[in-house]
């Protein structure tokens, strides 16, 4: 059962067929007002809101732990690459299941640990917030309900300005929690003086940017529909990504399973040939959700053994990787160009608009599909 | 290609059908050469083999990190826990291709970053060593092949004696890998002072005892390939496992893909309810790896969860685990008791066996599949 906050107006569906598509379809809002909530338009810094946020003095933080479960965990894994970019932080993520029976070795001066939950109620996050604090370690939270148990026990929170999230699987929650966190990135680095006063602004400049290329990149549902019709006949789908993308290729794959039961994997594009290359026939789509950065050359190559190998390819990418890859890819979606820094967030939506129209084309339950809950609030 | 050491004998394939049912069956003798090799009987010691043994001091290493791919990747997912749990050491495990692009910040004081591969060649494992030494960082290397790049770049090497491995899903190599890490692990803890001599003792007597309970769970056999004709149907699996097991469900998945072609997925146990129980139905078998440890409890509560929604469990666990489970798996893999430290190895045969009767059921081609080398030696 969720906590949802805000009025009862909130929750109802408008001209939207389903929860999951209006909240996709909010991101420019709801990442735009947790931006807004974090930087200072006029002066181009990052700001940390609400009290508290001089709780933690990032200079002193030597090692970061972050602990999520689900989507929410990666959220961190997206993370985990920023902190170590713009704050040289060394950075753990974790499992809050896993770590919590762990008790792992922490290191406990200028240990920081911070967890991200949407409804702020997970109980297995909530059990690694305890664990943490017992061990002495300073706490952060990333949540959506200020009110929740999470937001309450720890030391600075972090608030994401999602609104109610409806739908079981996460949309809107995510990219405001990685909205959020590079925000926290950002604020870092500079606490840390490991960027420049102008890489934050150009970093400012690029979060700002975001909900406008939201808006161009949601002008993609019709093709993403179109292209849905036939992911929709696969038994079986691989989602690869290099990098910050490999995350986003593991929420992709997470995305589809939970609302088209389909068997969708995600994984490190570098692994493919290390085992997955084995599942690839011309019955399974393989999606790669790589725009044209530094990692690209090695993408495109991976992509090609998929093609040689007659697996149905997919390539999520910007004009530039559109145009390298040639006729390779069965199917092309492309995204307007943006800055590497904010790419996750915005690669985000075509692999949930993906989910969602394979999961309205099966005929599935979309906004609670079975087996699962919205928050997971037992063990 | 494979870089194999040893006379040519070695490469026939004997009374076996095919060398990865060989290699299976040769884990008792390649683990106990590899426990042989590390351990002093007599003084129930461990004692790490060959030249550079002492190039690390671990009372100074305050940071390791261990970087590998594929199946040695899992590796050092387990060894995680060892190096946490007997030597309180901060342990980070990445992936090489992930790693090597990264270029991430590093503990350079007291780091240590340790890699894993069984030809010694594997092309993101080399570049990501050479990376790590570059930034001044101390290296050592658990390899297979002796004479291989990434033992002679390595500061320390850390041979396992598994013998030549021609099947090209790994097996022996990856129980010999976990073997000479725990061994590592317990040096480390000695050294470090985290672990007294009488733990010592007990952990080396377990070591020592693995070779015997390996050879008791191969005559498991029989009784797996029974179970293999149901698996066999399927065309998803899903594996889960908890804490130091979670990383054997991967790999259970990993081999499974690998030799059969079905799709294959590892899972944190406590990760089920944040998506993948989606997945489940009557069709999608879901394999437990539980020992009777200290986390059952929650696994039993997992495979109750997958019972219910009619998902067909395999219970792979002791006779304490097998009795606590009851009838609610459909199918039960009785292993011999054994102490919780090296339960991740002996686990290993199950999975493996699994694997490879699921794949002669299906007819592939089980020491050559489809699109796999066995290494990976481009990028």
């Amino acid at each position: 059962v969720s906590i949802v906050q805000g009025a009862g107006a909130a929750a109802e569906k408008g001209n939207y067929r389903h929860f999951m598509q209006k909240e996709i379809f909010e991101q420019p809002d709801s990442t735009g007002r947790t931006i807004g909530a974090y930087t200072n338009i006029l002066r181009q810094t990052v700001e940390l809101p609400g009290e508290g946020a001089d709780a933690i003095d990032w200079s002193e933080v030597k090692y970061l732990y972050m602990i999520a479960c689900g989507t929410a965990h990666f959220a961190t894994r997206v993370a985990e690459y920023w902190f170590e970019q713009c704050a040289g932080l060394p950075v753990k993520t974790d499992i809050a299941s896993e770590f919590r029976y762990r008790e792992p070795a922490l290191a406990k001066e200028g240990g920081l640990a911070l967890f991200v939950s949407q409804s702020g109620e997970t109980a297995d996050t909530l059990a690694a917030l305890r664990y943490c604090k017992e061990q002495g370690l300073k706490t952060a939270a990333v949540v959506n309900v200020p009110t929740s148990s999470i937001a309450r026990e720890a030391d600075l929170v972090l608030p994401t300005l999602a609104g109610p999230e409806i739908g079981v699987a996460s949309t809107k929650a995510f990219t405001a929690q990685l909205a959020a966190l590079a925000a926290v990135a950002i604020s870092a680095g500079r606490a840390r003086e490991q960027i420049s006063r102008d890489a934050e602004i150009r970093l400012v400049r690029a979060l700002t940017e975001l909900p406008r290329l939201m808006s161009t990149t949601l002008q993609l549902d019709e093709r993403i529909a179109e292209l849905s019709r036939d992911i929709a006949k696969a038994s079986d789908v691989i989602y690869l990504g290099r990098g910050v993308h490999y995350p986003i290729a593991l929420e992709g794959a997470l995305k589809l399973k939970e609302v088209s039961y389909i068997h969708a994997e995600g994984y490190a594009s570098g692994e493919l040939k290390h085992g997955p290359i084995a599942l690839i026939d011309e019955e399974t789509p393989v999606v790669f959700v790589a725009p044209f950065d530094g990692l690209f050359d090695k993408s495109l190559s991976n992509l090609q053994e998929v093609a040689a190998r007659r697996g149905e390819v997919v390539l999520i990418s910007d004009a530039a990787g559109v145009r390298a890859a040639g006729e390779t890819p069965a199917s092309r979606i492309e995204l307007p160009d943006c800055d590497p820094f904010i790419a996750p967030i915005l690669y985000s939506l075509p692999i949930q608009m993906l989910a969602y129209h394979v999961a309205v084309e099966k005929g599935t339950d979309v906004d609670q599909p079975r087996n699962l809950a919205k928050s997971v609030t037992v063990e």
